[in-house]
Order: C-alpha cells, then structure tokens, then sequence
C-alpha cells in the first residue's frame, strides 16, 4: 500500500481502518419532524478519504448524557465529529461535555472574545455578555474558524483520537470543515481509493438474491457488498478501497464479474439508472414506442415512464381502463369476451396489449390487468393477483404472478414486473 | 394527572418520565445517501404516550458494536426499540446483537418456520433454506406478528426495560408498532391526554399559510402547532397535552376554530385524509363519476386517484394523452384544432377535458396539459406552464398557472392543483 508523503507526518495512520463516529448535538433532533442531514454530508467526506463511518448518534442538549456518548465514541474510535451546541446559552452543552468525557479544562481566549465583539460592532450592535462563553477552547484544543456565524469550532488532538467540535447550521459546518477539518485529515490519513459499483436487479426476491450472490461476496472483505431492496427493485452495491484507482478497479472488475455471471440479465443497470430509464433508453435506441393500457397500476406505469425527461419520443400514451365499459369502448374489445374471461384474466391482459398496440400504432403495447385489494369486491380474482401482457409484431405474450402485501406494495410490485417484462421484449 | 386502571399492572411506570432510545440497524444507513426515517414515527407514538426519546443511534452490521450499544441503551432507559437487521440474510445481525448484550439464548421456533413456509407456498414459491433464521426468537421473548413481510418482530421484558425488535421497512414496522407495540406500551404507561388536530391544506404557499395563521397559534406553547408542507400540499398539526381528555379537546377547539375562520376553504381535510381520499368520498357521496385526460401528469393523477381503496365506484378511467395524435385520436379532437393553438393550450384543455367527460359518460372531465421540462424542444409553452381543465354539465372552465422547479416538481404541483379544482368543483 502506498502511503504517500504523508508517511513522514508523526500521527499519520498506517493501517487501512480509520474509523469515525458522528454526534448530532440538539433536542430538536429528537422530535418526530427534524433528521440530522449534517451527517450525511460529513459521511460524504470521510468516505472520500477512506475514513468509515461506524456509527451515528443524536443526543439531546443533555451535558451527562452527552459526555457519556462522547467517552464511547473515542475509546474506539480514530475520528470524532460532533454538530451543534457550539452556541451562547445555557442549553449549548458541548464545550462542557466534551470537556468532561476527555478530562480537559475549558480555557478562555481573550483574543476570540474580542474577535466575537468585532463581529458584533460589524453590525452595528453590542455583543451580548452570554456570547463570551463561545471564546472558551478545550485545554490544548485548536481554534477552528468560524467565516459563517459567531461559534468557532474546536480540533483536539486526544491520545489516539482527532476530535472535532462543529457548528450545528449546515453553512457554517460545510465551510468550516471543508477549510479547516479537510486539509488536517487529508495531512493525518494515508490516501486511499474508493470506488464502487452498483447493479440494479428486477424479477428476483431479495432473499433469492442473496442466496444466489453470497457465496461469491462473502469471500471478499474489500470490496465491501450491500443489497438494498424496496418494492422489487434490488441494488447491489460494491465498495473497493485500495491504494490507486486501478488496484480498486481490479477488484470490482474480479467481483463484479462473477456476480454478473450469476445474475445473467436480471441485471438491468449498471449505471444507477431506474428501470423505466433503462427501459427508455432501450427504447430509445431501438426507435421503439410503447402504449399502455393499465387496470391495476391506474396511471402508476404511465407516470414511471412519463417522468424520464424525454419520455415524448417514445411513449405515445396510455389508458387507464378502471372498468370493463372503458376496457371495451376505449380499446375496443367486445365487452363480452371481457364477461366470459374477467376483468381480471389471461385472456383480457392478452386482448388489451395487442388492442393498444393496435390502436395507438406502436412497437410495442403493454397491459396490466389484476385486484389490488383490500377487497375481493365483485371480481372474481383474488387480492394480489396480476395478469401482464405483452404484445409486439412477433405476437401477443400473457404472465401471471400471485404478489402478497397491502394495496400501495401489489401496485408498485405488479408495476415494477411490467416493466421488467418490457425490458426483456427490448432487449 | 390520573394514571387510570393501568396502575394496577405490576410494571406499571408510576412517575412520568420514561425515557426510549432508538437504534436503527444497517450499514446502508451509514452512507451518504440514507437517512433513518422509522425514528420519527417511532418518535412521534411515543411522544404521544408521553415517553421522550433522549438519544438516537445509527449502528452498521456489526454485531459487537451493536451488542455494545444495546447494553449501553438498556443501561440506562426504560423502552429501547431497534429497527432493522431482522432479514434471512448473514448481514442481519439483529438478533445475535440483542441475544449477547442480553445475555439471552436464541431459540428456534418450528411453527414460526412452518409459517413461513406458508407465505411462500401462497406465492407458489419455495421458501429458501436461510428464511430459516427468522424462526429463531430471543430466549423469553413475545413474537411480534408481520402482516407485510416475512421478518418476525421480538418484545424482551428485560429487566428494568421494554426491548422491542422490529423490521427495517417503514411499511412493516409501522403496522406491526401499531398493532403490536402500542397496546403493550400503553397499558404500562400511565396515561396523559394527548390529542391533535390536522388541518391538510391546498392551493396556498407554506409562507403565505404561516403569515396567515401564525399569529394565532404564537400565542400558544399548548397546543404545539406545526406546518409542514410537501409538493403544494401543507399539513397544520396541532397537539394539546393536557391531564383529561376533555381539557385537550376544549384546547384544540380555541385553537382551531380560530385557525379554522382564517383558512376557510383552503382546508380539504380535518382527519389526516388525503386530498385523493376527499376527492374520492366527495365523488361517492355525490354519486359522481370523474374521468380523466391527462398529458404533463402522464398517469400521476391517475395513480393517486386509483390509490384510494373503492375508487373503481367513481374513477372510470383516464387517457394519457402524450401526443398531439393520441389527444386527437383517442378522445376525437380535431388534429388541426390542437396544431392551431398549441398542445398546451387553454383551448386544447378545454377540449380535452369536454371531450373525456363525453367519451367516458362521467360527470366530471379532469384535464391537465402543460410543459413539465426539462426543456422546452419544440413545444411552445414554456417550462412549468399548465393549463388545467374541468368540465361538468354546467360547462367547461380552464385554469391556468405558471409552476417553477423541476420536472418531478412541476408534476406533482399540477397533479394537486387538478385535484384542488375537482374538490372546489364538486363541493
């Protein structure tokens, strides 16, 4: 591993694993509206660096509390942030808490004062006594700049441990990190390369995914593997970390070549781009249109295919035929084909694609037709029970799938199939 | 403050303050990208049984740090929830964690296996081998049922403590905290009178709502009033914490009332309904039938209508109109007459929304035409313009509007302004 020049620093860390944890200091943070989104840019910059973040906290302007929180954090960890609680009153408690779970006095800094002063007379108003308690510095701390609002920030350096003290408003920790946090991490940390790749799966449940990949993944602690799932739609996503980009790319390249052959093409993306672009895209390039005629999804497929920009060149449009009156008079299919199979059968889904298709003169024409609950009432198929069909010049194809869940998961589920299915056609 | 019959129970809480801490499991949530959002549910249920959340955590797959936050938790709180990590797969670590900082053994259950086994057999699909580890509860533990997935939640009396286990989609996590959590905690808790009023809102700003209502709700710390808003559609929360029932209705009611003659027929709902869901009940208690063509919404209004339970009674059906041909061919307006004035048009709304209302036989035409961007190729309207037209057998009435923003924005400001117009109309 190269380590570059910052070898020659006496702090530098010599090993691959530097850690990080994130305190978000604040009540608000605790109530049912706010989320802390500091961490998120903070997360940001550390994985750049190589630095992992292992854990995230939120803590309330609770001094003991806080201190606790703190002593935990840095007995295990090489990076500690904290946000928030820098400011004048009583309920900022951080200065005090971290002074407490480190054992260091708080040291008053008569130039920081008069600088917070200078600040105040800038805008024509007299410094609030309260504002002094901001000139405090952990005993050995370095002052952090402040170039957005009155609380400075605060580097200590305690015994294996960087620690940091942050303004909680967004402005102020982004400027004060990227100017003063950065260049002290970048100067301490060995560089590393991170590079990652992200497979988007449809037509397989995660666990069947899982079952399929990890054998594969599991033999490799870099890169690092994590699958996501929600609504049938998986992402598998590689980390590399390594010494330069091509040993980082090396290794994406030996792992995410054995996942593809496993995967074949239940792999739709490898560029985080969302089904219904990669099926636009398909599209696109094969100077293919589609039209739709949904039952179940009620607009839901239409509105994933019209929100890619550019959607116009191949999407001609859709109908959303909620009853068998609109099944019939709007696609023209006798209304008593569609009595004898149901509403909800093969034969429907058949007639409805080839008869959009039909109508609106595409490549291809795609139908959904099925009950997505809550209830039974009046149709004859089951909650959950889906019929797509598929129709091009090549011929008319119907699939069947029994999906489990609430309405708003049958919906996105019998979507996201239909959308697989087209995909494939295309492709 | 009366603690009702739940002062009988042995573990009854005699004094009020019972603090929870929650720790949200995953490494996917450590990213840059992924914020934990099951915490300000959780958050907001146990606020209302007057328990306040002191600290919030973050934890990756690592079952030792984990294990070692739980025993910190457990330590020092009386409820501890955890979402996350209760999947089939090796990365979820849950249950090991909890097991060890417990000190508890993990027991495996057959009839939660053969229950399992079940739900995959009623998708005609073999349960993989490692859906297995879902089987196994906690050493004492109550199984918490799933009625949206396949993860068995756990509630642990450990102790001095509540510990509840519960899956990482918000979906599951909330029907099972709801069904399952919430009994057991309020009959442990005694009781404070919490109750709330919703206000939801359309066709106004957030700002222009706050200056409107703000100096009524100022003057009160009870109840707690707060806005929130989401793509045109604003929510006014109001929460009265009081010792009896009927002081925190008489409460909201003083506070309401005056919020209420300031709003007027802004107000689309007074119980958390959806402006989808008032639409639908206005339509059904009319015995109204709407229809829809839509061209910048591309099926988004569709979707949201047909995501009401029932509204097979009153939605017939909705055309996506996305080209100029589609718009003349399905719904019989002259070709000529949309290249005269344009696609997006007050004349072609107009039409459009006549023309559907006449076609499907529907009380009510629905018709949004507008430009969503990015760009402008080659239509003439500009970026966000919308024009939305409504029809009836009194007429046909176009309302236009200029949005700003992005194209997922630009959509959903259309889609509930269309809706808003519907709702004025039909009331």
């Amino acid at each position: 591993m190269s380590v570059s020049k910052a070898v020659s620093l006496p702090d530098v860390v010599m090993n691959t694993a530097v850690n990080a944890e994130i305190i978000a200091v604040g009540s608000e943070l605790l109530t049912s509206k706010r989320v802390d989104t500091n961490s998120l840019y903070l997360t940001e910059q550390l994985n750049d660096l190589g630095i992992e973040v292992t854990t995230k906290y939120v803590v309330g302007d609770d001094r003991a509390r806080l201190a606790e929180t703190v002593r935990t954090a840095v007995s295990r960890s090489r990076v500690v942030l904290l946000s928030g609680g820098l400011g004048p009153t009583e309920d900022d408690v951080t200065r005090d808490a971290v002074a407490e779970a480190l054992g260091r006095t708080l040291v008053f800094h008569p130039h920081i004062a008069e600088e917070l002063e200078a600040r105040f007379t800038k805008m024509f108003r007299v410094m609030p006594q309260i504002n002094k308690r901001q000139a405090f510095l952990l005993e050995g701390a370095e002052l952090l700049s402040n170039d957005r609002g009155t609380a400075p920030g605060q580097w200590i350096d305690h015994k294996n441990c960087w620690v940091m003290l942050l303004p909680g408003p967004p402005h102020e920790l982004k400027s004060m990190f990227g100017r003063e946090c950065l260049p002290r991490l970048e100067a301490r940390v060995p560089k590393q390369s991170i590079e990652t790749l992200v497979f988007r799966v449809a037509g397989m449940s995660e666990s069947d995914l899982d079952q399929t990949i990890s054998p594969v993944y599991k033999r490799y602690e870099n890169p690092v593997t994590t699958v996501l799932a929600h609504a049938g739609d998986i992402q598998v996503h590689l980390r590399a970390r390594c010494a330069t980009p091509a040993e980082a790319s090396a290794l994406l390249s030996e792992v995410g070549t054995q996942i593809e052959a496993l995967l074949g093409d239940r792999i739709y993306s490898r560029d985080s781009s969302s089904l219904e672009e990669t099926v636009g895209a398909l599209l696109s390039d094969a100077h293919a249109t589609i039209s739709l005629a949904e039952s179940m999804t009620g607009g839901a497929l239409a509105d994933r295919l019209t929100s890619v920009p550019g959607s116009s060149a191949w999407f001609a449009g859709g109908f959303v035929t909620y009853s068998k009156k609109m099944k019939s008079q709007a696609l023209g299919i006798p209304l008593e084909a569609i009595e004898r199979h149901g509403a909800v059968s093969k034969e429907t889904a058949e007639a409805m694609a080839l008869a959009v298709r039909e109508k609106m003169g595409t490549t291809y024409g795609l139908s959904v037709t099925g009950n997505a609950g809550p209830t039974t009432d009046g149709q004859e198929a089951p909650v959950g029970m889906v019929y797509i069909g598929i129709s091009d010049a090549r011929g008319t194809d119907v699939f069947h799938r029994q999906f489990i869940g609430d309405r708003p998961r049958i919906r996105s589920f019998a979507a996201q199939m239909a959308l697989d299915i087209l995909r494939r056609r295309i492709a």
